[in-house]
Formats: C-alpha cells, structure tokens, sequence
C-alpha cells in the first residue's frame, strides 16, 4: 500500500512544537507517542468514528480522543442540544438551571451521593476532590494508586522517590516545579494489592484519603474495593474514586456501581459530555458541605454547555443502552485480535474490559518498535491505532471487522519481520516515545 | 414599580443551594452577593446586554457574567465560528490545527513572548504558570498581590496569617484542605506599594516568583511595573501578570502592552473567547520550555471550540475597536454616576478604569445595606447592577443612558432612606453578603 500523503498535517506539527512547548495540551496526543515523524497529527473533520486529516485522508479512529467521547465525534442529539444554547446564550451573570437538573439526574444515577460540584477538565476536578477530602479529614496526608492528572497534590508523589509513579500508568511524570513542602503527602500503592495498603495505613497514621480508580485493566480481585472501603472507615480516611476514565463504560454512571462499593467522592470528566468540556463531583452530603467552608470557585464553571452536553449525553446513552454495545463490540474485537495473533503466532497481552482495553507486544526491548510498526501499518490501512481501543458507540460491527481484518493483515507482516529480524528497517521514522520526555 | 415576579428563579435557587454546596460554581454568582432572597439566580435566554430570567422577565445586564463576555452575550460571529467546528466534529484522537493559529496571533499581539500552553479555565491557567515558574526558577516561594483564583499555591497565603487575602479582592477566603506543608510559599503584597516588596524580597532571600495583575482599579504609580520588573530581574524572579480580568479590555491583547512593562509568563482567560471556557499562558521561550520538564497535560484542553472562539473573539475585537467602546461607554457612566451622585447629595466613591471599575457607597456600617438597596431598586428598573460594571461591546448608548437614568431615580430614593434613616426597612430581604461566607 503507498504512503499517505499527510505533509500538511507533518508540517504543521513541526511549526506547533516551536511555539507550543510539547507541541499540544495532551501527552496522549504528541504525534511521537503513535508514529514519530509520520503521524498525520491534525484534523479538520470527526464524525461519528471517522477524522479526516489536514490532507483529506480519512481514518477510522480507535481511540476516541482518548476516551473523550463515548458517543461518537460530533453526535448530532448532543450537537444538537448545544447548538440550542449557544444559540439562546450559554453564560450570563445569572445561573444556568441545567446545572440544578444534571446534579439531580447524578444524585438519582448514585443515590449514595447528595451533592455536586462541577469543574470543566479532569485535573481540577481531581484537585476540587482531594482538597475536599483534606477540609473535611483535616488530614494533608493520602494515598493513592494510578493516574489522576498534572496536578500538585499527585505529581508530589515523586518529590519523595522520581519512580513512585512509575507502574502508575504514566511512567517518568516529573514534579519538577511541585513545591517541596508537599514530599511524603501523596504515597503509592499497587491496585489489587491489599496488604500494601494495610501496611501503608499502619506505618502512616494521619492518612487522610484514599484515592484511586474502582477499576481500569484489571478488575478487583478478592473483594479488593470492599477491604479498600472497610480501611477507609476504619481509619476515617474519604475514599475518593477517580471515574474520569472508566466512568459511563462498563453501566449508566460510575464504574463503582457494577462493584457495589460506593466511595464518598466520586469525580467524573471524560465521558460524560461527548467531548464538551465538563467534569463533575458528586460526594455525600455530609463531605460535600465542607465545599463551602474552602474557597472553590471558578468563572468558567457556570457557563451552560458543559451541563447542558452532560444531560443530552447521558439522556442518549441510557436512551441507546449504549455501555451494552461497548461491551459487545469491545468483546467481539478482543476475540478478533486474539484469534489473529494466534493464526500469526504473535506473542499478544491484552489486558482490560471490552470498552476500553490495552494490548502490549511481548517482544521484550522490541516491544515498542513492533507497537510502532503496527501503528504505521494501520495507519495505511486507514486505521489510527495504538496499543489501546476505546469503543465508542458510533464504532459498529462493520469497523470492528475492518479493524480485525486490518490488524490480521498487520500481524503477518509483524510476525515476518520478527523472524527477519527487521522490525525497525520497516520502520519509517523512530520508535514511538514511551511514557513522558521532552520533545525537540 | 411593582415587585417582579421572579418565582421560577427564587425555587429554584433555594433546591440548588441543597445539592450543590454554595448553590452555584462562582461565589460572585450566588444571588446572596446580589440580592438574598429576591434575586433572580436562574437565566433562560442572553443577547448582547440583555438577559431573560425563568420567569420572563427581561434585564439589562451590567456585569457581563462576571467579565467572561466583552463582545456581549451570543455573539452572533463569534456563534457562527463556534457552530460550524460543533458540525465538523469539536474533538478527535488528532490536534486542533487551530491551537497554533491561536499561539501565532497571541505572540504577533505580544511580540515578547514565543511561545504559548492552553487551559480552560482561569484557575487552572494560573496554577500552570505558577508550576512553570517554579519550575524554572527551582524555587518555591512566591509574592503576590491581588486575585488569582481557588488553587491550593494561592489559598496557603492564608495558612500563615487567615487575613492575608484580605484586601486582595475577596475577603475571608478560607484556606481549609490546603496542605500545611504550602505554608510561608505565597507571601502578599500591596499593589503600588514598591518599599513593600523591596522589603519582603530582602528579607526572603528565595523568592522564586512574583504574580500579580498590572492593573485592576488601581492604574500603576511612580512607574510600579517599571520598578517590579527590575527587582525580579535582580532577583532573578519569574514575573508573572494575570491578565484574566482586565486582558483585552484596555486594548487588543493584555494591559501590560499600556504600560510598556513585559512580564515573564502573561495568562489569560475571561475576556479572550467571549464566554467559551479557554485559558492561554504565554511567555518567553527560555521561561515556558521548562513546561516540558514538569507534567502539565489535560485532555479537555485539546478540544477545539476554546482556539476558534478565542480567534473569531480576537478578531472581532480588533475589527470593530471593541477597547475604543468600552473607554467611551464606561467613561459616559462614570461621568453619569457622578453627576447623579453629586445632584443627589450622595456619598460615591469610584475606582477603575471606563472598561471594568468599582463603585461604592460610603456610609460606613451602612454601605452595604445602601448597595443591598442600590441592586433592589435597579432590578425594579429592569437592570442586573451591583458596585461594579463590566462593559461590553453590546453595552451602547442608549443602555448607558437607561442605566445612568436609573441610578439617578434610584439614588434620589437612597438618599432620602440615608435621611429618614430607614434603608433596611426599604429593603424586601436581607443585606448582602460581602466576601466569602457559608450558605445555609
């Protein structure tokens, strides 16, 4: 298959990186992360699961903005709704009601939580969250596990030791910047590892909160949530479950519900409006209300689409039962994939629920270079891809057969040049970057 | 005039008040900063200066959402930029070519700075440049004066003394679930007063930082930016100017550019992309690459609606002279106020520049309750009013006249209440809260 022309879009990723350091606003979505060198890094039209790029190549996209959408790119009820507001106005000195009628549509959806705050991004969310939880504990201390942002109250964890966040899904996050006198307020532990909390909560006895995800790649093992929850009582800790990513996938609402383990703060951003900038906080009442005895207030937080997007979003997702064609098209992909590494002989790790899984090459120090020879390979097929899939509901079964179809294809040739031992002549360009560092 | 009928809105801020703590996002739009108990909280429509509440009733709105609109509500060119990405899909996997044209035209607009990072919200914004500070200079501790928002690097002012913010802006922020470790980071100071921070740099011999806005309702004295940049420059501080409330108000770009003063980290916000959430820090290369040695990354920050609505904002700004308006407006107020606080024989005090200024009532413990009544009586007349006036685009001449007609009607009345010493019988609620307070 000839290679795309996609100059414009290289182009212009060469001109941002001068002028925006980093090139862009997400680690996640710096070209060197897929296909250095390679990667068509712009679009100017998504729709549905379907971007076209600075050159009019179109692609089926697998990743959906990273999660930001779980309907589909520009769903036109979502769309709709919005456009309403922006015609009718979406901000002015006086409130939006849709701020009051989506806090009662969360309440009703986790009938544990009360009361809400709203935030526009995932990162202050989580901050609003943790410095809720240290008002109403009266504790600095927390610990944690997995990825919750840029924040300071997380990047400190690495004052202590520049690897304790490594293993938590972003390896190398450095804190340079984080002021020194948070060291040792944020302390790691390992999902599913009960006895590393238990230790933790005895060496440490003014341990706030406990912060973490319900669930991401692997599922809770042995009640793991439950022992979390019953810690977090014992020791008077708010237990805070990040729902950023996981959240609206696996159920209508929180990925706590399907576990039966509620936490006492649960934060939701990604997800919840079909890619419109909003986040949300929804807590019992009686941590809620120390919200008002901290100063938490931002001008852009009462404009109307955010809210107004979230209540079409969720309104569609319960109307279409969308988180059941997640499972069914994630789940049909997963056997796909399996089925083509094993026709290819191809050493394949996939890790994950069928909304949103991982899969790694086992290829030890190879590994990335064949992660990166099957993003250039799907990318010629029309397909971004890396080594995770969020389904969203505008990817049907006719693009997961295309995306099996391709990958099969891809294996083949990977499989060949593993056994050539040509993985990295094949390449184009570098080996994509791994984790956070600088880009030039 | 009769008293509205505002029900809709007064139910329906008494349920918010259960199940979001504080009622609303933003402190400054809780109807108890406004008018307790008689304030229309809720909107259903805004057009240019004019809001409608639940109810239907139709206002002149003088405080345009709190400055995050210049252009006026639903700007009919800024909506069309807005709603043509809306259709073409807002968000996907690939970058928003937008982001560099934006980056382009805000160091054009600011020819010392070469290099631009995004947020979307004005708190946020501020909490990146004060990490990229930090980060640069490999110090922690700060000075500041004035307003900068809810995170936990500006709030730890208040862990060593709670008066500290008093008289920056908001009185009585509470700094509860703020790390303790935060404290002695962020020390204040008063604006124009340089002896002050020649003082505090001395005898801090680790300040890293200095944050401050030019200019708010003070306009610099004895070249105070002049002198602020030289003493960053001998200590070698990062100077940082938040620009979010009075950027694009006093020309195109930010109010630095008046004084011909250059800061080394500028951040805006309200103001840049009239109401759609987007933040810009901008800054000088050597300064803003350190934002690749610190995690700064947020998902929501990629999306496409904030870089289109802030070049079709900035773009109209310019066309139409959007600065030139808001000096001509903003002086014909004042210029009206004064005249009608002079006819009446009232005591007014007037602080600002025509675009954003500050008025006051002063009749010692009774001021507040003289604006209480102010606010109740212009709402009568059918306008949205309290002691400060952001003008906007849509602001014209005939509602500067309705409004400096109004006050004069409603001024003969304060004054005759000061006389008979009876303005808190003339009120139909409670006097309004000043600064930050727990809602019950």
């Amino acid at each position: 298959m000839n290679r795309k022309n996609i100059k414009k879009s290289i182009e212009l990723w060469k001109k941002a990186k001068k002028i925006i350091p980093g090139g862009t606003q997400l680690l996640s979505k710096r070209a060197e992360q897929f296909l250095p060198e390679q990667w068509p890094a712009y679009f100017r039209k998504a729709k549905g699961v379907d971007v076209w790029d600075l050159d009019g190549n179109k692609y089926i996209d697998t990743l959906a903005s990273i999660g930001a959408c779980i309907l589909g790119y520009a769903d036109p009820d979502v769309n709709k709704a919005v456009k309403k507001v922006i015609e009718q106005g979406s901000i002015s000195t006086l409130n939006s009601p849709e701020e009051v009628e989506l806090a009662e549509l969360l309440c009703k959806l986790h009938p544990w939580a009360k009361q809400v705050r709203y935030a526009r991004t995932g990162g202050e969310a989580m901050a609003m969250a943790v410095r809720i939880g240290r008002a109403y504990s009266g504790k600095d201390k927390l610990v944690f596990c997995g990825y919750h942002g840029w924040s300071d109250w997380y990047l400190s964890a690495n004052l202590a030791d520049d690897k304790n966040l490594d293993g938590h899904l972003l390896p190398g996050l450095k804190p340079k910047g984080v002021p020194r006198g948070l060291k040792g307020t944020a302390i790691p532990f390992n999902y599913n590892k009960i006895e590393e909390l238990e230790r933790l909560v005895s060496e440490n006895k003014n341990i706030g909160l406990i912060v973490m995800e319900p669930v991401r790649y692997q599922e809770p093992q042995n009640n793991f949530l439950r022992k979390v929850r019953k810690i977090a009582d014992q020791i008077g800790a708010v237990l805070i479950f990040d729902e950023i990513t996981m959240g609206w996938r696996l159920n209508i609402g929180a990925a706590h519900l399907k576990y039966g383990v509620n936490p006492d703060i649960a934060v939701f951003a990604k997800g919840m409006s079909n890619s419109f900038p909003m986040a949300a906080i929804i807590g019992k009442e009686k941590v809620m209300q120390t919200a008002q005895e901290t100063f938490i207030s931002s001008t852009y937080w009462t404009e109307r689409i955010g809210p107004v997007a979230a209540l079409a979003t969720i309104k569609k997702m319960i109307e279409k039962k969308v988180p059941n064609h997640l499972h069914k098209i994630g789940s049909l992909i997963i056997k796909g994939l399996k089925e083509a590494a094993d026709n290819n002989g191809l050493k394949l790790t996939i890790s994950g629920l069928p909304p949103l899984f991982h899969f790694s090459f086992d290829y030890g120090k190879n590994s990335q270079a064949v992660r990166t020879l099957f993003t250039q390979e799907m990318l010629q097929r029309g397909i971004l891809a890396s080594g995770t899939i969020y389904i969203t509901y505008s990817l049907k079964e006719k693009h997961a057969k295309k995306y099996i179809e391709s990958a099969d294809e891809v294996f083949r040739i990977i499989k060949k040049a593993i056994e050539n031992d040509n993985v990295c002549n094949l390449l184009k360009g570098p080996v994509a970057h791994k984790g956070f560092q600088r880009l030039t």
